[in-house]
């Protein structure tokens, strides 16, 4: 992978969160960036904060097209059509269909490289871009085939530039892929979340952190995932015809078991559905063990150390401290909320082999440890 | 609520994780236990954890039963039996089938009190009970009216001696709301976390927080939940159908969607199914938006400040330190891993109206805010 930065003049259209995230990055490695937004506070925005100049006549040697899902296809059309020379790359989150799209309104496939930088900060917008956001994410790039040389070399340096790892996929497998770990869970999530929209509040208060945890992304932005979906249905919509399936085969063997046996006790009638059952959580196992681990590596077994602090200032700072005294990396941190209490479980994950010595040392240092 | 600790000698029948810690803090608070555990091998582990003595010739005040949901019902029955004075009580994750059940087996409705303490650790059995597990923690009680009064005060001063929060609920009513925040739920993560297993690994490999998130709790083990899904199966086959119903909703927008239309570009046809998915997508949020937030509270919005840190021993707790200094208490933290990188980013939640200032401090103090 060439180290070499980019050449400009690189046109970014689209200032929102990723394009101006883009457009700082390569300014800050002095590479000259013009901007294009539709939403003229937008692009002011951008240029105040240092992404780059307003486009005026300047003729890119690249043009990132970094708009959402619903647009991406046409930007990338017009962009190849107005600057007959340049390189034309995306960042949409969804590539067979963008691109085909593209394709069909005009775009050149000779100078046309897909792209997806998987970075994202729970707020959007040019005020929450930084130049570093792309630093250590992985964007990946969907060659076809019908690409030159070139283009596809200068989409690298503009990944290099901004201090991503790149790596090739197939459109389709690309967007299977991103079905699969992005798409179709913000869906399940938000499905999940959505039932709890008409009942009772005491209900809902019972909840602890695995309901928490498992609906977190039912937070994200409406309109954009409604585009995001719609762009890459097909692959989605099998996902889910998967998950529905998996569900329903739990679902339907505790009704079965539920108005075919009276008592909670098991009896012979009930080892089919209980099978049944099982087989669901047996396969959700496996299939969660097969999560990477941190980094990127296979997945790791922490040891967890449960510590139970004081929910004020500086006592958190007081344990790590401990622990970095210990000379232990911390792998993971889950601060554990209490009903209705001031005080928190910590839970502090890490290697097995150093657990029996962050043990004895937080105890020796008086925290309430809970191992 | 009394604080007066109850008096002796009680039975604990079923020494795993939730027993065994309930004995320990009743030792703790100097009452007398006595155990009992068909398993020999964690009955001695119990003991020699100091969680209490065999049970011999004693006549409990107390029992109780902590045993795995699916016998539950007749240990209950048996305790009613064996010890005919004695205040009855459990501690299954569901309620109304197993009280009626034990009822049905000849337990005395009289001195039955069903319990429900909301506690539990990533690891199971004696050896992982600790003598305040239950500290600070919900512990919900369904008294059904027949109980006589002296037992309803007993059981709640065993929950007062463990240091836990006595919450009263119909045992129907607790049924329903578990199956809402905790059965249905697992039974939806393990189902997505199941549809990874026949994938190839690398569509898996760049799979993010959100994935891991949601998927957390199909983890966990899988014979335990067959027995607690089966012995509230009915209201968590009622959840999982809602849930069903809304995945459902999407899909078929998506399937319209994806054979009706050849490109990713919103056109007036779709308007419908983008309306039946943002449904969903819109439901989720309010849904989510619904639940408690830190301390039992009504959810608080907090600022998040991501910092990228390395990935070495100490760094967390110089971060950690730099917030104690500035007097700012840390709500939560969510490390986020970087792929393929020895860094991470660390996203510290605060209250909105010091989040600038913990900003501007950090930054003063050197650390790579990404705000």
């Amino acid at each position: 992978m060439s180290t070499e930065a980019i050449e400009g003049p690189v046109l970014v259209v689209g200032t929102g969160l990723i394009g101006t995230s883009i457009a700082l990055a390569l300014t800050r490695a002095g590479v000259d960036v013009v901007l294009e937004d539709a939403n003229a506070s937008a692009l002011q925005e951008a240029v105040y904060r240092g992404a780059g100049s307003v486009l005026a006549d300047q003729i890119p040697a690249l043009v990132v097209v970094a708009v959402p899902p619903s647009v991406a296809a046409q930007e990338l059309a017009n962009a190849s059509q107005r600057f007959v020379e340049a390189t034309i790359t995306d960042t949409t989150s969804v590539k067979g269909r963008v691109l085909d799209d593209a394709i069909t309104r005009g775009a050149d496939p000779h100078r046309l490289v897909g792209g997806h930088p998987m970075a994202g900060r729970e707020s959007s917008g040019p005020g929450a871009a930084r130049a570093d956001l792309l630093d250590d994410r992985l964007w990946i790039i969907t060659p076809t085939g019908h690409e030159g040389e070139e283009h596809l070399a200068r989409v690298r340096r503009l990944i290099a530039t901004c201090g991503a790892s790149v790596e090739e996929m197939d459109a389709a497998e690309h967007d299977a892929a991103v079905a699969l770990v992005s798409h179709a869970p913000q869906v399940v999530a938000s499905s999940l979340a959505s039932v709890l929209v008409d009942e009772p509040a005491a209900r809902i208060q019972i909840a602890g952190q695995g309901l928490a945890d498992t609906t977190r992304i039912a937070g994200s932005d409406t309109d954009l995932w409604v585009q995001i979906l719609r762009a890459n249905a097909g692959p989605v919509a099998g996902v889910l015809e998967s998950v529905i399936e998996a569900i329903q085969q739990a679902a339907s063997a505790l009704e079965a078991s539920s108005s075919g046996a009276s008592s909670s006790e098991s009896n012979a009638g009930d080892d089919g559905e209980d099978e049944s059952l099982a087989d669901v959580l047996r396969r959700g196992k496996e299939g969660r063990s097969r999560l990477p681990g941190k980094h990127g590596t296979a997945a790791t077994r922490y040891a967890v150390v449960p510590v139970m602090v004081e929910d004020k200032p500086g006592e958190l700072a007081r344990l790590f401290v401990a622990a970095g005294d210990l000379d232990i990396n911390l792998e993971d941190v889950r601060i554990e909320h209490v009903l209705g209490r001031p005080s928190g479980l910590v839970d502090l994950f890490v290697r097995p082999e150093v657990r029996d010595g962050l043990v004895e040392g937080l105890e020796n240092a008086g925290f309430d440890v809970r191992a």
